[in-house]
């Protein structure tokens, strides 16, 4: 006998969110910041993550006021850039990952460090009030940190730094946490990854659930 | 002062893999199992995972000699399909994801179901002998399972039913373990999504670490 099951995407989104608005401790967020924190746990189907999320003050407003002017979206990894739903986007907005650039395997060499690292250089033409997402490398989050503290790099608007594992990644976090080169959001610890970082930046284009 | 972290993406690997096996209770597990719950546990970022992790006898077998065999990979998201790492293929596998496929709009209001559920009915000409990793839509795992309920329906060689989520993603997974149309792997409960999935997929393509 066939399966039955709810088919409706809308109907499925709606549930999915009232659960977790039922089942999380989301009172110290402000509206802005619940609707990220609730789409990021469900990417991870996993309700206690908001323990973990942190949201520096005006990264929110900071982020979308961005997107709705039109900012870039850079990504370090495939997997996140391929996960922005591009028709939430408010400004038909470039989504860029750099890692695949025929130039970057003999960057990475040169640097010392990692193609995801060396991959942001690419970055710099266009980094001046862009969104970032950091969901996969440790080494990308570091390598960041580390240009923009030459005060002549560009300054992104936001980052979302929420690389995941288990060498780096709770460090990197931290040192975002407390440079706060500019407003951020970061998933404490290990935690993170690609379809956490793809919830938040899918929830900052647009306040459609 | 710049931050000093590893930069050694090989060293990195090592580090995060005997951390996990040191922390994990993976005794349960045969080598091959083993091999793939620690890269799911990789991507995760979260030991305690493998306690949701199922494997049915022979699975990881019957995967890896399908894609030694020249299999392709049948994936529902592109977050999935872009996630594996090609040089790991053993035999150059197309890693197919079919949800953008221009006809899938109309075939999903057509079906009443999901695009992502509609997009697996574009896998019928080469699901024979497949590897089928569901990473993201509990509506496509389920879509499978009736699919396969036809005895026509070509049969895939092993799935990996790892949707994430809040609705139907318990029940679809509960689904296939109960079904086992064919050897499977699943993370039971709301646990799953496109990391967990794709790391499975890259244990499965190569035993390199």
């Amino acid at each position: 006998m066939p399966y039955t099951y709810e088919k409706d995407g809308a109907a499925i989104y709606r549930q999915s969110f009232a659960t977790i608005r039922a089942e999380a401790d989301l009172a110290r967020f402000d509206p802005d910041e619940e609707q990220i924190a609730v789409r990021m746990i469900h990417a991870a189907g996993l309700v206690g993550l908001e323990e973990h999320v942190r949201f520096s003050p005006g990264f929110a407003q900071k982020a979308r006021a961005a997107l709705e002017a039109g900012a870039p979206i850079f990504c370090d990894a495939r997997m996140v850039s391929e996960g922005v739903t591009r028709p939430r986007l408010p400004a038909g907005n470039d989504v860029i990952c750099t890692l695949q650039d025929p130039s970057v395997p003999d960057l990475a060499k040169q640097m010392g460090n990692t193609r995801s690292a060396a991959a942001l250089e690419l970055w710099r033409p266009r980094l001046e009030g862009a969104l970032v997402a950091i969901g996969n490398a440790p080494t990308a989050l570091f390598h960041l940190l580390n240009m923009l503290e030459d005060p002549d790099c560009p300054r992104p608007a936001a980052i979302i730094g929420c690389p995941v594992g288990f060498v780096g990644a709770m460090e990197s976090k931290d040192a975002l946490w407390a440079d706060q080169p500019v407003p951020c959001c970061i998933v404490k610890g290990r935690l993170g990854g690609s379809a956490i970082t793809v919830a938040a930046i899918n929830a900052i284009a647009s306040r459609a659930e």
